[in-house]
C-alpha cells in the first residue's frame, strides 16, 4: 500500500468495507477472505472499532453505558486512539509481511458517523485524520442499499452495542447519501457495489473489484 | 476565564499545578483550596489525568499494564480524551458557576511528558491541543525543585502508576528544564514557585501570586 509521508511503503493490501447498517458488509468480509485464501493469499480479517487487545478495550469504553456517556469530540478521540492501536498493532505488521488486510469499517466511517453527528465536526473528524492518523486503505468496498431494508435488517440482529443502531431511518438516509459523496471524493480507492441483490451476486461483484486490483 | 473562540467566556478561574514528580503540587493544591475557601470562594479541587467520571476510566486503561502497551501516539489520544471529558463534566461546569477549578498538572503536562518523549511528537501535541482542547489555564503554579530532591520524595510514595515515574534521574532533568522553558513561553500566565523550601514558605508564595491575580 501507498502510505503519508511518516509511513513507509508496506508490501501488503489493505482493503475496507463500508456501508450503512444491515448493507451485509460482515458477510461480505468473510466471503471476500475465503475466497482470497482458496487463491493462495494470506489474509486478516479484521473490523473496526476495535481489531487489536487494546483497541478492543477502548471500543468497550466507548460503546457501553449511556448514549449521552461521551461527547461527540471525546468519543472521536477515543476511536481515534483505538484506530491508531489497531493500525500498529495488526495492520502494520500484516501489511509490513505482505498479507491482505480486510476490515470492516475504518476511517470512512468516522467521517461519516461522527463527522455528520454535527455539522461543525466533519472539519475536525478531517483534521484529526490528518495529524494522527495519515493511512487511507489501498482499496474500499462500498456496499451501497435501500436504507429501509438495511435498517430492517439492523435492527433483525440482538446486540449489547445497538445504540449506534438506534438513530432510525433518517440517519441511514443521510449516512447513505453520505458515503456516496466520499465514493466521488475518493474516487481512485472507492469501488461501489449495488448491495440490493443476493448475496452470491454481491459477492461476486466485490471478487471482480479486488481480483482487478491485485492483478 | 477567557477562552479560544469556540468557548464562552466563564466567570470562575482556572488554576493549574505544573512541576516534576515530588514537587509537592498535591500537599500544596490541597493547602491553597483550602485557603481560598477560608476566603469565601467556591473552589473545585481536581487533578489529571482523571478528573471525572469518564476520565478516571480512560486513565485507568492508560497507566494500568505494561509501560510498552499503548505508543506514545495512542497514549496522547487517550490523556487527550480524557482531558476533553474532564473539561466538559468538571471544569467547564464549575467556572461557568463562578468557582475556582485548581488542578494538579494539566495541558502542560502533556507538552512535557508526551511531547519531550520523543523528538518528533511536540509539535503534534501542540496541534492536537489546538484542534481538540483550546482551552489555556489562568493562571499556572510551576513548582521548581531540584530534580534529584523530586526523584527522592516520588520514590518515597508507594502507588499503582509506577511506570510515569520510573525514568529516573535525567528524565526529571529534562522536564525541569522543559518546564522552565513553557513557563517563558507562556509568561502571562505563568507563576514560578521555588519548592526547594519548607511546605509553608511554598504555600505562603503561591497564596501571595493567585490573591494577587484574584484580585
Amino acid at each position: 500500500m501507498t502510505s503519508p509521508e511518516d509511513q513507509p511503503d508496506r508490501p501488503g493490501t489493505f482493503i475496507t468495507f463500508e456501508g450503512i447498517d444491515g448493507s451485509g458488509k460482515s458477510t461480505q468480509t468473510r466471503l471476500l477472505a475465503e475466497h482470497l485464501e482458496s487463491l493462495g493469499h494470506e489474509v486478516i480479517l479484521t473490523r473496526e472499532p476495535g481489531g487489536s487487545v487494546g483497541a478492543e478495550e477502548i471500543r468497550s469504553l466507548v460503546l457501553e453505558g449511556d448514549p449521552d456517556r461521551w461527547s461527540a469530540e471525546t468519543e472521536l478521540l477515543l476511536f481515534t486512539a483505538a484506530r491508531r492501536d489497531h493500525l500498529e498493532r495488526t495492520i502494520y505488521p500484516a501489511l509490513d509481511a505482505g498479507k491482505v488486510v480486510i476490515c470492516d469499517r475504518f476511517a470512512d466511517s468516522t467521517r461519516m458517523y461522527q463527522g455528520l453527528s454535527r455539522g461543525d465536526l466533519r472539519e475536525k473528524v478531517d483534521k484529526l485524520h490528518r495529524l494522527m492518523i495519515g493511512t487511507e486503505p489501498d482499496l474500499t468496498i462500498l456496499i451501497d442499499m435501500d436504507p429501509a431494508v438495511g435498517l430492517a435488517r439492523a435492527k433483525g440482529r440482538q446486540t449489547a452495542e445497538e445504540r449506534f443502531e438506534d438513530f432510525g431511518q433518517e440517519l441511514q438516509f443521510k449516512m447513505r447519501h453520505g458515503f456516496l459523496d466520499l465514493a466521488q471524493q475518493f474516487k481512485d480507492r472507492f469501488r461501489l457495489i449495488d448491495g440490493n441483490r443476493s448475496v452470491d451476486d454481491v459477492a461476486g461483484d466485490i471478487r471482480l473489484a479486488v481480483t482487478d486490483y491485485l492483478a
